[in-house]
């Protein structure tokens, strides 16, 4: 990673510079909409529903809300990831000294087992630069090759934090690699928030010219979009993430600084996966969380950096947090409704949509009739078809 | 089904009759380009690869193929099926004294388990009509719910198809209602076929503008498209889709009519399923079919109106059958690096494209290194999803 003292400012406009870079390596991934699911969205629920819920004894929430995916599992490596990925090493390769000190063969590191591990592996031989990726022992193979494949050296570790990290620095000791973390930092903030600036773009345009992402004219509930008299007449009003380390909630989160725009956070509540939301509430960042979640992009705590503009900031609004039961429930509906392979840590921000009557709730107060245009990250896709089965089914 | 004399002529002007007929009640689906799978779809396979499968012993074809997908699985009901459902209801609406004899409330008639249930069902309610659908008892309740939550009545049956007839026609013989056949009659030929008009325009629209149907610039394999000499300059060269009963394949047969465009039929051959390609080669149609091949949508014999169109005026030049194995391969291909859900008779066009050696001999020799830009159709993604990993496991 590069040195702390040579990254932007915190900001919109960093995002854009960031944007300026990482456009030319990655997709600019579709933006759906869907009918049904908006139309399910704006259904008030049953009281009787409500019964077995963290929500019983409330009054149904009645939100209205046409909701506008970023596809983010059509991305290259299947994820969000490869964004922060490039421009990190945009930022590295521009650090003085680096480049004439053989930083090239010298590398980068992280520990990861998932969609971080691939999208430093492509981004790293796509700039000819060496990849050291430790991967816990029990990793799935597909995994291990899929990060292989991209040319990385896999290196394992045990698979708690700490076995994983010892490797890590092992490997940073011998070979004067660099670390490269999956969220932690500046430049992975401002790289992950090029998916926010691309979201707005899109979404302002579709309504604009009254034609959806597909090139059909708006119809159904989304004709309402063009026809809003406050709010962010010509866009969106909001937009969820999920948020695990909160790289990619801080990121959009500072994409929408002064456009009007208020981002959420969603996170699992299995096992106090929920760390950022508990922290948002009682004002202190969580520094650790164990957690089965399915949601298994999720199971990190929030980390310092997008902290700082999570909470410290106030850039995001609000923290909001679904049971397994109900991501794995609308990953069923996304599977079956839209079409779409998305990986569970993916599901969590329709499920908020969906299911939380908290975050219901506010969207009926503050939109009333007119409702919102609601910006839903799709992160990622990369899931075991070959589970599928199971885990939509529930079998952990 | 609306009076053969009232039908119009089996041609590609017919098809854009059709075209402004359906577009007002159907989804423009979108044209998606995947690097990933074209890269794979021009590497040569190996000796040893063929040595097991039924090419054993030739050299490995090295075809240049650059594929377009036409996602009907994101259609309206999950399945381009809404095409002709819709235009047969409005051929049938301005039948001469239909409506005046009461034909709204006599209703529509059909028997299907699948897809064409579904949009008949939805077609006939957003038309103000009654819809009888029969299905064989032991359909998966899933299938039974969403034919009637488009408010047909559904009305059980035996599952062998004389037991399925016998029922339609004592529904026909009580009610009045039309029957509606799922793929054996012109008006729903020339309603599949719109999808074909689509494919064209959209393919063509993005290879003049040099942006990839997400609106970024066309690259890798892609960049190719638009530099070609030979062929259709600006557009497809060939579309591959399924071929079942032949509705589909016969209409977009028409809509590429006079075009230059070449179009092929793609079957499972597992016990027999690739009935039209025996019976292209034999010179003579096959009428019966009995095959569990897990390419369900596509059990069925071909009819006589597409035969007419497939093999009697030769509008389509050539037939081409996969494997189950194949299928399945292709399946979990798409799921992993589309991220898309496709059923399985989706899938036989795009196997054909990566494991059929004559098809790709074929394209080899007659595109060179300059290549195919090939249309392939995803019919449908209506698959039970609890059953995937299974499925894809290759256990039935």
């Amino acid at each position: 990673m590069a040195a702390l003292s040579t990254t932007l400012p915190l900001s919109r406009d960093s995002v854009c510079a960031a944007h300026k870079v990482v456009k030319n390596h990655v997709h600019r991934t579709p933006v759906v909409t869907n009918q049904t699911l908006s139309e399910l969205a704006s259904t008030p629920t049953t009281v009787e529903n409500l019964e077995k819920t963290r929500f019983a004894g409330r009054t149904p929430a009645k939100p209205v809300l046409r909701l506008w995916f970023k596809c983010e599992n059509l991305q290259r490596i299947g994820a969000f990831k490869v964004r922060g990925a490039f421009y990190a090493l945009h930022k590295l390769s521009e650090e003085p000294g680096w480049l004439e000190g053989g930083g090239k063969e010298k590398g980068v590191v992280t520990h990861s087992s998932g969609n971080h591990a691939q999208a430093l592996a492509l981004a790293a031989r796509e700039n000819g630069i060496k990849a050291h990726i430790v991967m816990p022992e029990i990793s799935i193979p597909a995994k291990i090759n899929a990060t292989r494949g991209y040319g990385a050296n896999v290196i394992f570790s045990g698979s708690t934090s700490v076995e994983r990290e010892a490797v890590t620095e092992k490997v940073v000791a011998e070979t004067g690699a660099r670390l490269v973390p999956p969220y932690d930092h500046p430049d992975i903030m401002l790289g992950q928030g090029t998916l926010g600036l691309e979201l707005q773009d899109q979404v302002e345009s579709s309504i604009a010219s009254h034609v959806n992402p597909a090139g059909q004219a708006l119809r159904g509930v989304y004709a309402a979009a063009a026809n809003k008299t406050k709010g962010n007449k010509e866009g969106l009003d909001a937009i969820i993430t999920p948020c695990g380390g909160g790289g990619m909630l801080s990121g959009v989160a500072l994409s929408c600084e002064g456009t009007g725009i208020k981002v959420f956070g969603a996170e699992p509540s299995y096992q106090g996966a929920d760390d950022a939301k508990r922290g948002y509430e009682s004002g202190e960042r969580i520094p650790t969380v164990s957690s089965l979640t399915v949601a298994d992009g999720l199971r990190t705590p929030v980390g310092v950096h997008p902290w700082s503009v999570i909470f410290e900031r106030r850039l995001v609004s609000g923290m909001f947090s679904v049971t397994d039961e109900e991501i794995l429930k609308t990953m069923k509906l996304v599977y079956e409704r839209m079409k779409m392979v998305v990986e569970p840590s993916a599901c969590v921000p329709l499920a908020v949509a969906l299911f939380d009557e908290d975050f219901r709730s506010l969207v009926e107060k503050e939109a009333g009739e007119e409702g919102w245009d609601l910006g839903l990250v799709f992160s990622g896709g990369n899931v075991a078809v070959d589970a599928l089965g199971k885990l939509i089914a529930g079998e952990k």
